[in-house]
C-alpha cells in the first residue's frame, strides 16, 4: 500500500480458540466483556468464538452523526466469514444457520446500558434450518420468539410488556405455568403473534440477518448515549468519550434440552467471601431468564445451597433446590477448574457467566465480582494467605468507602421500606428514632431511653448536645460540609442533609414533606449513606469488626507512607480515634470546649464584658477548664501529636439567639457583670454579620482579642506541665486559624511564645516544647505560602474553607444549588467531598512548593473533610503530605486509602523511573 | 588601608559653598531636607554650611540599643572643625561661638516628627562671647533663652506650656505685648527662670556645646520611634526602617534686629497655583515664630497681600500688613531670582525657609510646596505651557485622589466644626443634612425640599431610593466596599460607613453616640473624604472645574494607554459618566434594574412564582421594561462598549423583609399569582441564606433558572435591534457573573447564542454583533483561566468579590476589624481600596497570563471598586489590562492616574532596556 493512501483503521476484533486479536489489556478498544472473551480464549478457555466491534467503531459513529462508518461493515463480514469457516454454519444460512449473541460493552461494567440481543440471525428460513440441524424444532422456535422479542425491544424500542403480555396469555390459554412447558405448535402462535406485534408497531420484521445484525450494532451505540447510560455515567464518573465496543459471538443454547442450562456464579461468596462457588442455574433456558426470574434458579454449589437456606425464607410454591454439584457433577467439577484458573489468572474473585449446550461448558463472560465489604475484606485476606495474590494486590482490591458498611450501623436491605425523601449522605450509618424538633427536647427523650433523630432547618453549635443525644440528625438546609454533616460525622452519629422538601412548623411540632405531615414523637428512619429518609421505623444492621478486617488494616499501615491522624475535640473523641487507629489528633477546635455545660456562660460573659477587666475575669474562669481539657487529651494521645486551633469561630456565635435568653444570660451573669439588656443587645447587634463565614474569625478574633489568645496559650502549656508531671509525652501543635498575612502570624505566635516563656519561668519547669504553624485555609495564604511558612513551622491545609473560599460557596449554603449542579452535570462532584483537584488542589500544589521552598523539613497535612475521602487522600500522597486528618469514624477508611495512594503513588513513579532511559533514548 | 580592616562607614556629609558632599539624589540617606541643603549649595544658592548625619548613622543607633555608634562622634569632630575653620568660629569658643540648628529628616517630609533645635552651641560663655560678637547683647540673650525652651522641651521632654508661662508672666510683669519689646535684663532674668525650670525639672542645663549636639542627635534618632511618628508613617505607607537623619547647620540670625527677619514661603500660591511669590515673613524672628503665631507674619509679595485681604477677615488688633516687596524690595528681589533658580531646577512649585540675617539672605530649606488640587492643576498647566516642565511631568505633577477635591463639595476648612465621630472615609465628597432613619422617610423629607442624611446601621438594596434622596449616607456597620459605600459612590453620594460608636434606635428614631443623643431632624454633617462625622450643619465648598483641570485631562488622554470605563446601571449615570469623560460602561449591574418602583413587585411575582408557567408570566412583564432600559444605555453610550452583567445577587436579596411586607405583596400578587401567605413564607424561608456572598447567585442562578438568562438575553438582543433602528450603533459586551468552572460559562453562554440566533430570525435582521466573557471573581475562575478564556472572549476582574474570595473577608463585615487591622499595621492598607498586589494581584497576573495563553487577543479589564484607585490602576496598567471602569465620580481621577501608570511604566521599560546591554555585559 502506497503511503500515500491512508491505511483503513481497524475497527473489527476477533476472538476465540486460536484467533484472538485481543487480550484483557485492551479494554479501552473492546469494552471490559470483549476484552476479557479474548483474555479467556488466550488463557485456553471454552469460549464460543466472535468478534468485537471498536469504541472506536463508537466514536466515528457519534462523529458520523450516527450512522455506521463505511469502512466497518466489509470489516465485519470479513469477520463473520471467519466465524463461519471456523464453526462450519452460515449467517443466514437456510440450512445450518450460524446465529450470534450482540452484546454492548464500555470500559467498565455499566448496569444501566442496553441488554443482550440473542438468537440473531433467526428469521422465518433459518429457523427451519435451526430445527433441522439441532433436530429439535421445539428449541427453535423457543429461540426465535426469544429474538424476536429482544430484538423487538432493543432494537425497535417495543415495550416489553406488550411481548410479555402475549406470553401471559399464551401460557393462560394453553393452561402452562412456565414457559419451558409450552409446546412447539404454541410457540409456532407465539412467534406469529410477536411478528404481528412488530409489524403493528413498527415494519415487518426483518428477515435479511445482516440487516439485523446492523441495526443492532446500531442500536447499541445508541444506547451509550440513552438517558439511563447518562445518568449512570455521571454518577459514576464515567466519561462520555469513551464510547461502548459491540460483542458479536457465535450462540451457545443453553435452551435445547435438559442436557443445556444457563447460569452465572461468582467464584467466592460475594456476601460474605466464604470461599467457595456461589451461583445460580437454570435448566434449559438462556442468559436473560436468569435474571428475569421467570423461574426460580437452583444454586451452584452445596455450600451456596446451605448458605441460601439458612439466609432466606424458603418460597413454599417451589420444590426444594438441587445444586449443580450435586445435579451435574461433571460440570460443576468442569466450573471449579475454571475457577481456579480464572482467579489465578486474575488474581481476584470473578462474576462469570456461562452456558452449557448438550453437556458442554461455554463461558459468555467474566469480570471481577461485586462484593460487599466484609467479602471483599475476607476474600482479599483468604487470597493473600493462600499466595493467590501479594499483599499490595489485597490491599487495592478493597474500595475504602465500602468499609462504611463495616463501621457503622445500615439499614436491613431486606427491610421494607417507605421513602420519604432524599437529600445528601452526609454522615454514614443509619439510624432510626422518634422526631424531634429541638436539642433540648432530644436530650430529654433521650434521658428517658428513647431512641430520637433530630430534625431541624439547619444546626449550629449550640445544638451539639441535642446532636450528641440523637441517633441521627436530618436537616432541610446544607450542604455536605454544613455544620450538622461536620460534627456528625465527627459523633458518628448518622445525618442526612438538606432534605430541602422538608418544610418545619416548629410552633406545631411537626414537619411536612409534600403531603405528607409527621408530628413530634413519629418514628423516622434514615440512611446516612445514601441520603435516604423512609417514614416509621426500618429494621438496623449492626456493624462488626471481624478479624480479617484487622488483619487487612495491619497490612493498610505497613503499607501506607502518610500518617493518619482524627480531628477530635474531646478526651472521648481522642480515645475513640486512638482506638480505631489514629496517629494523633490533626485538629482540635477549642470553641466546641466552650458550648459545654456551664462552659457557654463563662463564654458569653467573656464575649459581653464591657471592660478589659471584666474579659479577665471571665476569661480567668475559662482557662482552668480549657487546661483540664487538654490536659485530658494530652493523656489519651500521649506520645501522639496533637494539633489544638486556637478559637475560630465569630463571637456571635456563642450568643443566644433569642431576646428571652438573652434577658436570662444578662440576669446569670450578674453580679460579676452589670450590662443591661439593651447593652446586650447592642453588643449582638454590633456582633452580627451578613457572612459570618468571612467575619471577624480566626486569626482577626484572636489579634483584636489578644487576651483570647494568651489564655488558650496559657491552658495549653500548663496543661503540656500537668501531663508531663503524670508521665505523660505530650508533642503539642498550636495551630493559628485564618491566617492572610505573615504578619498576623508573626504577631500571634510572638504572643504564644512570650506566654511559653512566661509560664515556664513562673512553673520553673525545663523548656516546653511545641511547635507553631497554621492553617492554610484561605487562597492568600496558599498564594503567599513561602513568606509564612519563613515563621510557620506547620501548614495544615483546611480544605474546607479553601474549597468555600476558592469556589466562592458557603458550605451551609451549598445545598441549594450543589445537588443540582452535580444533576445537570456542571461539576463532576461535590468538591466539598472530593478535593477539586485543577482549582484548590493547585492552590494547594502552589503552597506546598513555596512552603517547602522557605522550609524544606515543614510539616504538611490536611485537616478538612477531605482528609477522609479516598481520592482526596490520593491526591495528598501525590502532594507527599506528612499526614491526612479526618472524624475517627473514618479512621479506617482513610488508613486504607493512605496505603492504596502509596502503592499507586510508588507504581507512578517506578513505571516513570523506568520510562526515563528510554524516553532519553528517543 | 589592609583590606582585611573593614572601612569605617562613612556617617557624616558636609554641604556649603566648595564642600558638599551630597546632592537631591541622596535623600534616602541624608532625608529629604538635608539632601536638599546639598543641592542649593551646590547650584550657587546662599546655604548655611553644615553637615548631616545619615539615616545609617539612625539604624546603628536603633541597633546598637539607641546609643549612637562609636565611629560617628569622630566624624562629627571632623565635620565641626571644618565648618570652624570655614566660619572663622569655633563650637564653645567663648570669644566667637559657632552657633548650630540641630534637624530631624526622613526621606520624606514628616510633620509629625521632631522640630528644630536653634542656637545649639550657647552656654552661660558663649552667651558673652555672642554677644561681643554680635555687639547686640538682646540679641544674644534672645537666643539662649530660645535655645533653652527648645531644649529642654525637644531634648530633655520639659512641656512648652512651663516655657510659655514664664515668658507671659514675664512679659505681664514688664507689661509687654510682644516678646520683640523684652529688654535686655528682661531677658537675663528670664535665662535664669528658664534654666532654673531645666534643673528643677531635669537637671542643670547642660554646658558642653559637645554634649548638647551629642543629646540632640539622639533625641532626633529617638523621635522616629514616638508615637506620633509611627502614627504619621502608618497613615502614610512609610516604613519604619527607613530613619531620620540629623542635619546639623550654621546659624543665620534672623533675631539681630531689624535688617534681620525669617520667612517661609511658596513659589506660587498653594491654594490657587496663581503664579507669583506667596509666603509670610517675621521682621527680628528667628523660623519657630512664624509658625507659633506669637507676632502676625507679614505677607511677603504684593499678590499675596491682595490675596490675602480679599479672603480673610482683617484682624482688627494688628497694624495693616505691609509686604516684604514694598519694605524691602532688594531682598524681595533676590527672593525672585531664588523662585526663579529653583523652580527651574526643581521643575516644580517650592516651598522654602529662608533668614535674613543683616540684609543677607540665606535659604534654609526647599521642598515640593503642597498645594490644593485646583492650585496643583493650574501650575502644572502654567509650567507646561511657559516651557519650565514637559507634558509628563505635568501630569505626574498632579496627585489623582486630590482631584476629589474637584469635583465634589467639601466642608469649609475654615468652619467651625463640632465632631461627632469618625470612621471610614467612604465616598467622597461633604454632606449635610437633617437625620433620617430610613429610605422612606428620606425620600419623603427630600420630596419637601429637605437636604437630608440618611442614617442606617448598613443598606440593602431596598434602601436605594433613599439614598439617591439622601445627601449623604452614614452607616454603623461595613467597609469600603459594602453596599452602602459601593452605591454611594456610584451616586456621586458622600458615605461615611462603619461608624461603630454610633448606636441606632430605630423605635424612637434617636441615635446615640456615646453620650450624644440625636433625633430624627437634626443636622448632621458628614466629610466623605476624611471619614469624618460633625454635629450640626457646616459650611460647604462647592466644586467648580476650571480651564486647566479640562487641559490637564486633554493631556492625561493622550498620555494614557488604558481605556477608561464607567460602572453605570441607568441612562443617566451612563449620561454623567460619558459627561466625565467614560469611555464606555465597564459594568452595568442589571438587578439595579429591577429595584425601581413598579418592577421590584414583578420581580417578587418572577421570585416566588411555583410553577413555570408563572415563572415565565412575570418573566414576560419585566422583560420590555429591561428592554427599554437597555435601549436608552446604548443610546447614552452610542459607538462605545457597554458590559451588561447579567443577574447576579441571591434571589432572597429582592424579597420583603418583613412578614407585613410580605403579606401585602401576596395580596398584591393576586389573581396571577395565587400562593399563600405561609407559601411565600416557606420560599422566603428556603432562599434565606447564612452567607449571601457565598450563595445561590451569579452564574449559579441563571444556571439554575435558565429562563432568567433567557429573558435578560433577549432583552438585551431585542434592544440592540432597536437601537440599531434609530440609528445608534450598539456594541454590547454580555458578561456571564461568577463564574466557577467552564462548564457554566459554556453552558450559560450556549443559552446566550441561542437566544441571538433566535431573535435574529424572528426580526429577520442582519447578524447580532455582541461579545460574550466573565467576570473573574472567583480564585477558581482565576486558576482555571485558560480554560474559560478557550470560551470567553474577554475577562473583567471582579476585584472587590475577587479581594473577598482571597482573603475570606466579607466586605460587609470587615468594618468591625479591618480599621482596627490598619491602626495595628497588620495591613498596610484596606485590601478593598487599593489592590492587595501580592495576594489578589498575584492571583490576577496568574489569569491574565493563562487567557492570554488561551486567546491572545482576550480583552481584559477591571471592574471592581479598585478601578478607580490610583494605586490600583498602575498594577493594572503594568498587566497591560485594556482598561479600568469605575464610578462615574471617579473616571477624572482614573483618566489621569492611567496616564501616570503609562508614564511610569513606559520609563520603567526604558530603564529596563537600557539596563539590558549593560547586565548583559556584566
Amino acid at each position: 500500500m502506497s503511503s500515500m493512501v491512508a491505511a483503513i483503521e481497524k475497527m473489527v476484533y476477533r476472538f476465540g480458540k486460536d484467533l484472538n486479536e485481543g487480550s484483557a489489556a485492551m479494554r479501552n478498544l473492546l469494552g471490559g466483556k470483549g476484552a476479557n472473551l479474548c483474555e479467556m480464549s488466550e488463557i485456553g478457555l471454552n469460549v464460543p468464538p466472535g468478534f468485537i466491534v471498536s469504541t472506536q467503531a463508537c466514536k466515528q459513529f457519534y462523529k458520523n452523526n450516527q450512522t455506521l462508518p463505511p469502512e466497518l461493515e466489509p470489516q465485519i463480514i470479513e469477520a463473520l466469514k471467519a466465524l463461519e469457516k471456523n464453526l462450519g454454519k452460515g449467517f443466514g444460512n437456510p440450512d445450518n444457520p450460524l446465529l450470534v449473541s450482540v452484546r454492548s460493552g464500555a470500559r467498565v461494567s455499566m448496569p444501566g446500558m442496553m441488554d443482550t440481543v440473542l438468537n440473531l440471525g433467526l428469521n422465518d428460513k433459518t429457523l427451519l434450518g435451526l430445527a433441522k440441524a439441532s433436530n429439535n424444532k421445539r428449541f427453535a422456535l423457543d429461540s426465535y420468539r426469544r429474538f424476536i422479542h429482544m430484538y423487538g425491544n432493543v432494537v425497535l424500542n417495543i415495550p416489553h410488556y406488550k411481548f410479555e403480555n402475549l406470553i401471559e396469555e399464551c401460557k393462560q390459554k394453553h393452561n402452562k405455568k412456565l414457559d419451558t412447558e409450552l409446546q412447539e405448535a404454541q410457540l409456532e402462535e407465539l412467534v406469529e403473534q410477536y411478528k404481528a406485534l412488530v409489524e403493528q408497531d413498527s415494519k415487518p420484521f426483518p428477515q435479511e440477518p445482516i440487516e439485523q445484525l446492523r441495526q443492532a450494532t446500531c442500536a447499541v451505540f445508541k444506547s451509550w448515549l440513552s438517558p439511563r447510560a447518562k445518568t449512570y455515567r455521571k454518577l459514576n464518573d464515567i466519561p462520555e468519550a469513551w464510547g461502548t465496543a459491540v460483542t458479536i459471538q457465535a450462540m451457545a443454547f443453553g435452551n435445547m434440552g435438559e442436557d443445556c442450562l444457563t447460569g452465572v456464579a461468582f467464584t467466592r461468596n460475594p456476601s460474605n467471601g466464604e470461599d467457595y462457588l456461589y451461583g445460580e442455574f437454570l435448566l434449559n433456558a438462556q442468559g436473560e431468564d436468569v435474571v428475569a426470574g421467570v423461574r426460580t434458579p437452583q444454586p451452584i454449589s452445596e455450600q451456596a445451597l446451605i448458605s441460601i437456606q439458612n439466609n432466606s425464607v424458603q418460597n413454599s410454591r417451589n420444590a426444594a433446590p438441587v445444586s449443580l454439584e450435586k445435579s451435574k457433577p461433571k460440570i460443576f467439577a468442569e466450573l471449579m477448574a475454571v475457577r481456579g484458573i480464572l482467579e489465578k489468572h486474575y488474581r481476584d474473585m470473578q462474576d462469570i457467566e456461562f452456558t452449557v449446550e448438550k453437556d458442554k461448558l461455554f463461558l459468555l463472560q467474566t469480570r471481577a465480582g461485586k462484593r460487599t465489604a466484609q467479602a471483599a475484606v475476607r476474600i482479599a485476606c483468604d487470597m493473600l494467605e493462600r499466595g493467590q495474590i501479594t499483599q499490595e494486590e489485597a490491599i487495592m482490591h478493597i474500595e475504602p468507602q465500602s468499609l462504611n458498611q463495616l463501621l457503622h450501623a445500615r439499614l436491613d436491605p431486606n427491610a421494607e421500606k417507605k421513602l420519604l425523601t432524599r437529600a445528601l449522605p452526609a454522615s454514614p450509618g443509619a439510624a432510626c428514632g422518634v422526631i424531634v424538633f429541638s436539642a433540648d427536647e432530644a436530650e430529654d427523650k433521650a434521658r428517658n431511653g428513647q431512641d430520637v433523630l433530630l430534625v431541624r432547618t439547619e444546626t449550629s453549635p449550640e445544638d451539639i448536645h441535642g446532636m450528641h443525644a440523637a441517633k441521627g440528625i436530618l436537616t432541610a438546609r446544607g450542604g455536605m460540609t454544613s455544620h450538622a454533616a461536620v460534627v456528625a460525622r465527627g459523633m458518628g452519629r448518622a445525618c442526612v442533609c438538606g432534605a430541602s422538601e422538608i418544610v418545619i412548623d416548629i410552633e406545631n411540632k411537626a414537619m411536612h414533606v409534600k403531603n405528607v405531615k409527621l408530628n413530634e414523637g413519629d418514628f423516622l428512619s434514615i440512611d446516612g449513606a445514601k441520603g435516604e429518609v423512609y417514614i416509621g421505623k426500618v429494621e438496623m444492621i449492626l456493624p462488626e469488626l471481624d478479624q480479617y478486617f484487622h488483619r487487612m488494616m495491619g497490612w493498610c499501615d505497613k503499607a501506607r507512607r502518610m500518617a493518619i491522624r482524627a480531628n477530635a475535640d474531646t478526651e472521648k473523641d481522642a480515645q475513640l480515634a486512638r482506638n480505631f487507629g489514629a496517629e494523633g489528633i490533626g485538629l482540635c477546635r477549642t470553641e466546641h470546649m466552650f458550648f459545654e455545660g456551664e462552659r457557654i456562660t463563662d463564654m458569653r460573659a467573656m464575649i459581653l464584658a464591657q471592660t478589659p477587666q471584666e474579659r479577665e475575669a471571665a476569661l480567668a474562669k475559662l482557662l482552668p477548664m480549657q487546661r483540664l481539657d487538654f490536659v485530658k487529651i494530652f493523656k489519651a494521645m500521649d506520645n501522639l501529636p496533637v494539633t489544638i486551633r486556637l478559637l475560630d469561630p465569630p463571637l456571635h456565635e456563642f450568643l443566644p439567639h433569642s431576646e428571652a435568653d438573652l434577658q436570662a444570660l444578662v440576669e446569670s451573669l450578674k453580679p460579676e457583670l452589670t450590662l443591661s439588656l439593651s447593652e446586650a443587645k447592642a453588643r449582638t447587634a454590633r456582633l452580627k454579620e451578613s457572612n459570618p463565614m468571612l467575619g471577624h474569625r480566626g486569626a482577626r478574633l484572636l489579634a483584636t482579642y489578644p487576651e483570647i489568645c494568651r489564655m488558650q496559650a496559657r491552658a495549653i502549656f500548663e496543661a503540656i506541665i500537668i501531663a508531663r508531671k503524670q508521665g505523660v509525652k505530650p508533642l503539642c501543635e498550636i495551630m493559628l486559624p485564618l491566617i492572610a498575612t505573615k504578619e498576623e502570624f508573626d504577631r500571634l505566635s510572638e504572643i504564644v511564645r512570650a506566654c511559653a516563656e512566661e509560664v515556664q519561668k513562673e512553673k520553673k519547669t525545663e523548656k516546653i516544647q511545641y511547635k507553631i504553624g497554621t492553617m492554610v485555609e484561605l487562597p492568600r495564604a496558599a498564594l503567599l505560602a513561602e513568606e509564612i511558612a519563613e515563621s510557620a513551622e506547620f501548614f495544615s491545609f483546611g480544605t474546607n474553607d479553601l474549597t468555600q473560599t476558592v469556589w466562592g460557596i458557603s458550605r451551609d449554603d451549598a445545598g441549594s444549588f450543589l445537588q443540582e449542579y452535580e444533576r445537570l452535570g456542571f461539576i463532576p462532584h461535590d468538591p466539598f467531598t472530593t478535593i477539586d483537584r485543577r482549582g484548590v488542589g493547585a492552590l494547594i500544589e502552589l503552597a506546598v512548593k513555596k512552603g517547602r521552598k522557605a522550609r524544606p523539613d515543614i510539616k504538611l497535612g490536611i485537616c478538612g473533610e477531605h482528609g477522609g475521602d479516598p481520592r482526596s487522600i490520593a491526591f495528598c500522597e501525590e502532594q507527599g503530605l506528612d499526614y491526612v486528618s479526618c472524624s475517627p469514624y473514618r479512621v479506617a477508611i482513610a488508613r486504607l486509602a493512605a496505603a492504596q495512594a502509596a502503592i499507586m503513588e510508588s507504581k507512578q513513579n517506578t513505571t516513570q523511573h523506568e520510562k526515563t532511559p528510554h524516553q532519553q533514548e528517543a
